[in-house]
């Protein structure tokens, strides 16, 4: 009881200490000081905590980062399936999109973790409605999600990794225009195309081609490899 | 002459210094003892050299990474267009995607670092006219030859990221198991079928719908836009 008066806190940060806690203190300084600031030694001072203490909650730092993308993906649109479900899906990957190049250290991490936090259920649920929605059948739904999600992952991780985007354009540009028509004759015919389109623009159409594939896979899993004899 | 003399070599490594050279040493190396080991120093010594000297055929680990992928996509498979360009983009997808697996740590690289070197043109060329004799317009072939490579190298990445494929499986087979119909009502309608499939079962079906998609994608970009109206 001394102790509680001595504090002007409602509710002691030790006692309050969970999984829930420190993700929360961890999505406090990710907003004020950015992913680099989000270490354990700063989340425990943040729950006037020692460091060691955390880690009954959360297992390392991909573990954390896993538990921060899920927290940021609870405020991310889940439209209901509806007439609209193109448009939506397209919201909604876009959104996450957002979110990943925000963090791209997330993002890379997202790449190989898997979260089942319930940021990532209500997004793998969104996505599944929408395509479901659209006519796809089981089995291109349920691999559906994983392929929208993975490419909206892979588009954040490719721009957050490049260094320096004038210079790839510069680089590509000079790769067009010395094309040999002899050597390499598609490439020489699609020529300026080939690097034409900005990022969101190349984005869009990409997860649109997606999207349509997914909903025309056939039902049977045997039948691509048939197409392909 | 005399150094010649001395020399049981035709040519000695000194005098065939180039951005080649260095190239092919530190593929042997790479083939030999593997990527960890293909450092500026362990070419140097190949070289008869001083790694010093070799900064001027190569910027950085990073370009020397992008030049060994490009001399190992040389080997890989380049049919010219023809009634089987469907199996043949699978069997061109599929030789990329085994060598990003076998070097995980170029493949993470290949992400943000578009090569232009021979070998990468040869891949870019031969996409381009297995989609474009599919029926692929213009745009999609450019666009589409992008989404291809770069699905492959993030399915390659994801692979090679993760520590542990069965306890991920393992994660996944207890989140569906433990859906909740009230809240994540398409995830539980899918359940199982959400988990189903290994690695490069799915990577054909997805690179199917990719495949697909990119053939039914319209001429104008615009068009993706108009839909999610």
């Amino acid at each position: 009881m001394e102790r509680r008066a001595l504090s002007r806190r409602e509710r002691p940060a030790k006692s309050a200490l969970s999984r829930e806690a420190v993700v929360a203190a961890a999505l406090g300084i990710l907003r004020e000081e950015g992913l680099e600031k989000v270490t354990m030694r700063r989340i425990a001072t943040a729950l006037e905590t020692g460091a060691a203490s955390l880690y009954v909650y959360v297992r390392d730092t991909k573990d954390l980062h896993a538990q921060l993308l899920d927290a940021l993906l609870i405020d991310l649109p889940a439209p209901k399936p509806g007439r609209r479900w193109r448009a939506d899906l397209h919201r909604v990957a876009e959104a996450f999109l957002h979110v990943l190049m925000r963090y791209p250290e997330i993002a890379r991490m997202t790449m190989s973790n898997h979260s089942t936090g319930p940021g990532s259920l209500r997004l793998l649920d969104t996505i599944a409605g929408l395509l479901l929605e659209g006519g796809a059948n089981v089995r291109a739904a349920s691999w559906g999600v994983d392929l929208v999600l993975a490419y909206t992952v892979a588009t954040a991780v490719e721009h957050a990794e490049r260094e320096d985007d004038e210079r790839l354009l510069d680089d590509l540009r000079q790769m067009v225009v010395r094309l040999d028509k002899s050597k390499h004759p598609h490439l020489a015919m699609l020529g300026l195309e080939l690097i034409s389109g900005e990022g969101l623009e190349r984005f869009r159409w990409g997860l649109e081609a997606i999207v349509t594939g997914i909903l025309t896979a056939p039902e049977s899993t045997s039948a691509p490899g048939r197409a392909r004899r």
